[in-house]
């Protein structure tokens, strides 16, 4: 498929976005009054609301509840277009990226496609660790764990059953807390009643984080809550230690200790995966695109990022801005406002991020939130917390529909104290095969 | 993994139900009060209405809201034990299932496996038709056709534009009336949306029907009514045609006539898929299971079978009764009473089919429907036929998550006449590959 792809052309600048998460998408709605042609470019045809991932991964809501086709949120929008594809290459000099379908020509380009697990060259682990970037890893998640528990009623041998039961969560951070804590909410309410042939105390969580504290680049208070929070619903957690290697079966830790799962969900380091064709000095070490205050890529008039792809070093981030939703949201909106006026000829005005603070939850009644208003800081935990993140993360939520369907599962999975999403249905992670079966057992 | 499988043995006779569909489900209910052990063995782990399964193809329900899992549904039920496997075996002489966790032991074996589509031993059509007989099925359905409109976008060539846009539905009895219907809903009202850059002029929807009417042992005025909305809504039937060959891309017709279309829908025949090791005598031509007047499979003592997979000869159903929900739902009732009949030394008692009529929606407002009532036959259509279907199908569900969810999916669906599970997650039949393209684009 050589050749410009078929896109009308309106006579009127392009601006193509490449990837439609948090800020490309944030971006796209603030161009909807400006003189521009918008096209956005995702490998997915729809928005997802990564922060609830692992709630789809656990089993407590539908995927569906937390994605919504890029079509339906921006078809009221004249000067929108959609294409599925995937960007294989950018001719900064032609202004053109390549694509699956075709070239695509464009007066302004963006790079919002975010980052991916970074398992720092391990192989092994990258083969068999789960992750959770998009829907089809958390299906698999939630497809693989319950496969586990079916399973797990056959098992005779010991070392088998806890493979079985026994889930290890790589990374303190917000994922991997909220994780073990959805974990642990099916370990007492909703196993026991699924599962009466299994002793549930078999099932053990571990939390593994490298570090000395949980939820770090929050509050003392907040992660030392955090910490307490789950070992009060009996999650281990091993702080200042790391996996060294996992061969989707036995973990072995760095101080010698091995953990026995055949579910290690990988909630660690994530990286940049810039598309080719930039100058290699636009790209930093961590793989995100050096911009400045502008969101300007170094090096390029035309060529923008924003979102955990691009790195401004501010004097209060000098690594660059948090790989959270708030800065890829507030940068789209502000690249958005900067490219109306470059059309008018004024100069783009620096980038400046307002933080609004960070939110984790793990579990009911149980939440963190580190909140800045009127330029103080509030910390919040417990019932509290727990409303306040749940109040913020339906509000934030794309559409109506989505919050909707969210509000609606919440309050019954909080009555029924059920996660109901629990089939199988897909692809399950790693299958057990018969043979490996029989050979575990003769150990 | 020779040998018995791991399952309490309660000491009480032992009823395996091989299928939790409409049959096998409603078994196992019955039988909560019985003083037997219930095992059900499923390939899945869910329940699932597949009256429904074409709007989960179409876009206008989510998988989720139709579909339970078996634990959930019973967990509160105590004798109720379920397994996640497959049956590769029935050994009648030994009271025990071969699966594929190994060997299961059985006082009373009920199968109630359902049918799988029939294409008569075309291979090429088995290869290339799109069935709608589960989940993945009707996942994959949705993801074509959405990708089919996103590659729309880029054709430039008439015929290939055409294999994309246009439908094949092969079958004229109530799924592919539904199917056909659903299309045409999303050619009215939600594509134009979505889509402003195609001509859905260009969409064709073509409904193949091998005999003289559509929905076929439905009353004639219901059958003509069919017709009627269908050619209302701009579907093309084409009665008294069969489907001679099907490449993926070129339909022939047996009247010569071709037909371009890179989406073919199976919604035509079915058969019985038997496990292997009862005797032959015992499986009929259309591969069902011989049973007698209180679902016993001839030649065995305590092997039944209900619902689709099971041919009850009756004075009005010479050849078994129809291949739809309600004979299952009362076959397994009916057994049900009868083992519990059995245990206290009663003789079986024959089964009654009560047939309470048929419906088929076509969409919005254009519902059929033949009811029996009081021994009265009636005949619904028009705004009454559509919400005396929706009634019934709603309440028809589940579980009350299951209703809450299609009735507020539906209602939404109504009002803003959109349908929004329009993700593309996970697989697709047949994606294009480029060089395909080209080499059709220079025919």
């Amino acid at each position: 498929m050589e050749g410009l792809t078929k896109i009308e052309d309106l006579g009127k600048p392009r601006v193509v976005i490449v990837g439609g998460g948090f800020g490309g998408l944030q971006l796209a709605k603030t161009l909807a009054d400006a003189p521009v042609q918008v096209v956005l470019i995702d490998k997915q045809n729809y928005h997802g609301f990564w922060p609830l991932l692992y709630q789809v991964g656990t089993a407590g809501l539908n995927p569906d509840s937390i994605v919504s086709p890029f079509r339906k949120i921006l078809n009221d929008q004249e000067n929108f277009y959609f294409r599925l594809a995937e960007v294989e290459r950018i001719d900064a000099a032609a202004q053109v990226v390549e694509t699956s379908i075709g070239l695509i020509r464009y007066d302004y380009l963006v790079l919002a496609t975010g980052t991916t697990s970074n398992f720092f060259g391990d192989e092994l682990m990258a083969k068999n660790a789960i992750t959770l970037k998009n829907v089809p890893d958390a299906i698999e998640l939630r497809n693989t764990l319950l496969s586990h528990f079916e399973q797990a009623l056959q098992m005779g041998d010991q070392e088998q059953l806890n493979s079985m039961l026994d889930f290890v969560i790589v990374g303190g951070g917000p994922t991997g807390v909220e994780m073990a804590g959805a974990l642990a909410e099916l370990r007492a309410h909703v196993f026991p009643r699924d599962y009466r042939e299994l002793d549930l105390k078999q099932m053990d969580i571990y939390v593994v984080q490298s570090g000395p504290v949980l939820l770090k680049g929050m509050s003392a208070e907040v992660s030392q809550k955090a910490l307490e929070y789950l070992q009060d619903l009996g999650v281990e957690v091993l702080l200042d230690t790391r996996v060294k290697s996992y061969d989707g079966y036995t973990v072995t830790l760095n101080n010698g200790q091995q953990l026995i799962s055949r579910t290690l969900i990988w909630a660690a380091g994530v990286t940049g995966a810039p598309i080719k064709g930039l100058a290699p000095e636009a790209i930093l070490k961590s793989n995100r695109y050096q911009v400045n205050e502008s969101s300007r890529v170094v090096g390029y008039d035309n060529v923008f990022a924003i979102g955990d792809i691009a790195q401004m070093a501010t004097a209060q981030y000098p690594d660059g801005h948090p790989q959270v939703a708030q800065p890829a949201i507030q940068q789209g909106e502000h690249l958005g406002e900067n490219i109306k006026r470059a059309l008018k000829g004024l100069p783009m005005l620096p980038f400046e991020y307002y933080d609004k603070g960070t939110m984790a939850t793990v579990g009911r009644h149980r939440a963190l939130a580190d909140i800045q208003l009127f330029g103080r800081q509030y910390h919040l935990s417990g019932w509290i917390g727990w409303l306040a993140w749940s109040f913020v993360h339906v509000l934030a939520l794309v559409s109506f529909r989505n919050r909707f369907a969210v509000f609606i599962t919440w309050a019954w999975n909080y009555f029924t104290q059920d996660k109901g999403m629990r089939y199988i249905i897909g692809k399950v992670k790693a299958p057990l095969q018969e043979k490996e079966v029989e050979a575990k057992a003769l150990i």
